[in-house]
């Protein structure tokens, strides 16, 4: 997994939209075994064989984004001021962020690689671990590469649009 | 906006992962006037016009998702009882139903459609008008058709990749 297959997926999911062009998430992409190794002790320990024989882990953060608003949403002045309230920037970003793991995810597999998303790790230690300035918050631990041909389980069902879909 | 249409989008997006399988996102179209007069009311001004004249507008909402793991994700009997907790089911939900909403975005797009995401309303009043049991969350408004010509703003900026990337 080269730094250019990485930057070519983030050129495509740049793309899809945040609320007031926010752009919360920030990847950190775990390459070192000095790294990898501070990582894995935060992963639950069923995630952690896998791990550490991916290709690639990152892990998804988001990030004090309201320091961009003057230059990413340039006609409203006042941006920068609505997110200056921690609280409101932590769940605007959290969400925003979380759309734009979605985003990452898709654009993963649209290159014809496979995301291992990872919800199991202690958030609070990998942000202790990593993001000491508190500026940063982990949102998903992703593997990503070629998975060997035995990795698979066999999927799971969805939900039947039924259950999902109503209509007032 | 066919209900076939909505369901072929749902059909595609369906697929994309959530954590524990647990696929929290439900979606609620506004078809009735007087649905669509009770959801105005709840947006931020900004947000009526275009949403009045919108061919369809969807409300995303989050769930209590648990009921469903023992079907979802039926290898681990005790998937149920982790999100018994409201605290740590509503978090769960929140995140992977904006992971869902992500996919939706893109899934709409996929179609050839615009999806119009709009963070702007009051979602404790959606909430109540919509959902007095109290089960489901508010996560995004969307409108979803094809616009108008002159319905485009300008491609606000996207972060540059050395932003947004980091390699420890």
């Amino acid at each position: 997994m080269t730094d250019e297959q990485v930057r070519a997926i983030y050129e495509l999911v740049k793309w899809a939209p945040t609320a007031m062009n926010q752009q919360p998430l920030r990847v950190v992409l775990v390459r070192s075994a000095e790294a990898r190794e501070r990582l894995l002790a935060h992963l639950s320990p069923g995630n952690r064989t896998k791990t550490r024989s991916a290709p690639l882990t990152a892990i998804a953060v988001d990030t004090e984004f309201h320091e961009h608003l003057p230059e990413l949403f340039p006609h409203y002045p006042g941006a920068r001021d609505v997110f200056a309230d921690d609280s409101a920037r932590e769940r605007s970003a959290r969400f925003n962020g979380a759309l734009q793991v979605g985003y990452l995810l898709l654009g993963i597999r649209a290159a014809g690689l496979a995301a291992g998303p990872m919800g199991g790790f202690d958030a609070a230690g990998v942000d202790r671990e990593f993001f000491p300035d508190g500026r940063h918050r982990a949102l998903l631990v992703v593997n990503i590469g070629a998975p060997a041909a035995d990795a698979w389980f066999d999927r799971l069902p969805r939900l039947h649009h039924e259950q999902v879909l109503t209509t007032v």
